[in-house]
């Protein structure tokens, strides 16, 4: 063979290798897809993608049947499925008052999970990590007996180092610089590494493959816990910055000089003017309930029209009005979605937003926007971490099975 | 032959046309190249790169030859280099103002200009697409016999949609909805459409092609003219939006209840408390010498010690660090780069603007992030508008010349 040969195959091969990925992140995003409608997408002929699908067939890595509900009245459609029983993925979730682990399949489906509610200080990585590696070996030994775990992905709450999955800084649960992948991955003892991202990164990107921005390529996720996080797709993929600390919308400064303290050591960053502890405190409710609980006592109170938890939505609304309207006029999005506990808030506090953005919002930005809460409900940064577990065999599907089998 | 060999034989052609474009973006870029080295940053073999290098040349595009000043000690290496006189583009850029229009060689080397200084009012589509037509067709005459001009690129400081070349919004020449980009192409005459984008957004790509920010992935330009705009390329690519209005840093409310009125209508917004009018206002300085010298003249004030000068140049440097910090929170960006006006107020506003990083940034995403100033003079936009110029040609070489001839 020549030279030259040798390269078109070594192209062709690439060629090759590129289709079945795309085809298998077609059919875990959709569920079940017909090759007709792959090959129109894709824009390649029907027999390459019957080779694609049957080759990914014959992997286990999808299965192509009649969906249920068809079949009876003329001639049935034949689609693509994911094997969403016997290829998983493990997704963690480390917020500031819970631990989730799930076993996921391969679509995006959570098969089972685990849950632990825990106390905020004092957490140590030892701890949350015996939680969570003995969570995923219950989740394991519950597979299917031949299942296989592609990959492992968590959600953490705070700045990670993607390389390693070290959490840069956590001040929420007091972590700075902890090899928080690492232990994960010896603790769970399956030789697979666990990719970490940050909370709401990978609520953007769930919210992108299978939430309210499914088919938007331009938008931006707002996470609210004790703190507020951001995520934010442009063009379709995550902005993560120079280094994998981007999209820190809560550290955002809104009130620049007049501004209440945040954790992070600044004042007046948007975390600090609309997070949990803001609400809690307008309402002159800092001295009982406290978190997701307190937060919706002040909401439901709001809705009854007393008149301080009112205010207290008012003001929080107005300072997400300031973040929202930076970020619209920054990042000219299609699609605004709240999550974590601005899901709760967002709502009572739309009225005051949306007056902010059409005082300051450019026109010609402001005249396609939408704003929306989250279509994964409390799920949102799990389906992300779940979509970083399959990232791997999503991106290499035959050559990422020969390594994990 | 079969399907599947057709298939095949369609995606070779796709990938050699892939490799063109990716020869010619790099010899475009670095000016001269050697085979060797476009052999190991494209990972192709050498006989590959000669029969791309030989086929671009074939069609006039570069030319292969020993670099000026080798040749004489040892094996000369044999480099290719972009044909920049005998294929050009046009380069168009309106500024607030200025009018500028240059013809410029592929390489990004400005071949010969024409300027106009302009009065700030009154100036209408009519009259600066008839200035600019007129250099254009100069500028064409100038040309060598043969030489072909590939492309028409224009800057304009305003928001602009670039399906059409309208600009949709530029409050300092008072234009809404002006079909600019249609005008200059028929009053050029050329049988080419003019593609036509925001200052700032093109100075960030003149930037990254070619200015402080060569390889810098990530990085953001900030550029002011009498406003202020902005330019962030993120992960190599331009930040533009969900309609490519993106971007528009100018227009992020850093003082939301005090702030400056704002030309676009709103309050507060960072352009307000920056721009050249807070400038000016601040030193006291609104009646005399307005533009670019008054600018000037404040900040060679302030360098001798002038107290209502350096206080403005104070308050100017706070409020952009406040710009600025937000920016590195959002963005993680490498690179932060200052142009037009702010190439010459930053200097001696950046300990004001440094203060604010030190303050309000994150300490991972202030760990490696640089700010400096443009390296492009006053020519930054304008080496913009040259790149949207020769956009098409670098994306399909051979097919984008057989349409232009």
């Amino acid at each position: 063979m020549t030279r030259s040969a040798a390269g078109a195959r070594t192209q062709q091969e690439q060629m090759r290798r590129r289709n079945l990925s795309e085809v298998l992140r077609r059919v875990h995003k959709d569920g079940a897809v017909s090759r007709a409608a792959l090959s129109r997408r894709m824009g390649l002929n029907r027999s390459t993608i019957m080779d694609l699908t049957a080759e990914l067939a014959a992997a286990g890595l999808v299965r192509e049947g009649v969906p249920a509900g068809q079949g009876r009245a003329g001639r049935p459609s034949i689609v693509v499925m994911p094997e969403r029983a016997t290829v998983y993925g493990l997704a963690f979730d480390v917020a500031v008052d819970r631990l989730l682990a799930a076993r996921v399949g391969l679509g995006g489906q959570v098969l089972e999970r685990r849950e632990a509610v825990r106390a905020r200080a004092g957490v140590d990585l030892e701890n949350v990590v015996d939680v969570l590696a003995a969570f995923g070996r219950e989740l394991v030994a519950g597979a299917d007996p031949g299942a296989l775990c592609v990959g492992v992905g968590a959600s953490y709450c705070g700045l990670i180092r993607r390389a390693d999955g070290t959490v840069r800084y956590g001040p929420h649960l007091g972590w700075v610089d902890q090899a928080f992948g690492a232990k994960l991955a010896a603790g769970l003892g399956l030789g697979l590494p666990v990719e970490v991202g940050n909370e709401a990164h990978l609520g953007a990107i769930a919210e992108h493959v299978r939430g309210a921005g499914r088919d938007v390529d331009n938008l931006i996720y707002l996470h609210g816990d004790v703190g507020v996080g951001g995520g934010i797709i442009v063009g379709g993929r995550l902005l993560d910055g120079d280094s994998g600390y981007g999209c820190e919308l809560g550290h955002m400064l809104v009130n620049p000089f007049d501004g209440r303290p945040c954790l992070c050591g600044s004042r007046g960053c948007l975390e600090a003017e609309v997070g949990e502890k803001a609400l809690l405190d307008y309402a002159g409710r800092s001295d009982d309930l406290i978190g997701r609980a307190g937060i919706q006592a002040v909401v439901a109170l709001a809705e009854t029209g007393e008149a301080r938890a009112r205010d207290a939505l008012d003001r929080v609304g107005d300072w997400l009005g300031v973040g929202v309207v930076n970020l619209i006029n920054l990042f000219n999005p299609a699609l605004v979605v709240f999550g974590g506990m601005l899901r709760d808030v967002y709502p009572g506090a739309a009225s005051r937003v949306r007056a902010r953005i059409d005082a300051h919002v450019l026109p010609v930005s402001r005249e396609r926007v939408l704003l929306a809460v989250t279509a994964l409900g409390d799920d949102t940064t799990l389906a992300g971490a779940a979509e970083l577990a399959f990232a791997e065999l999503l991106d290499d599907p035959l050559h990422t099975l020969a390594t994990v089998r």
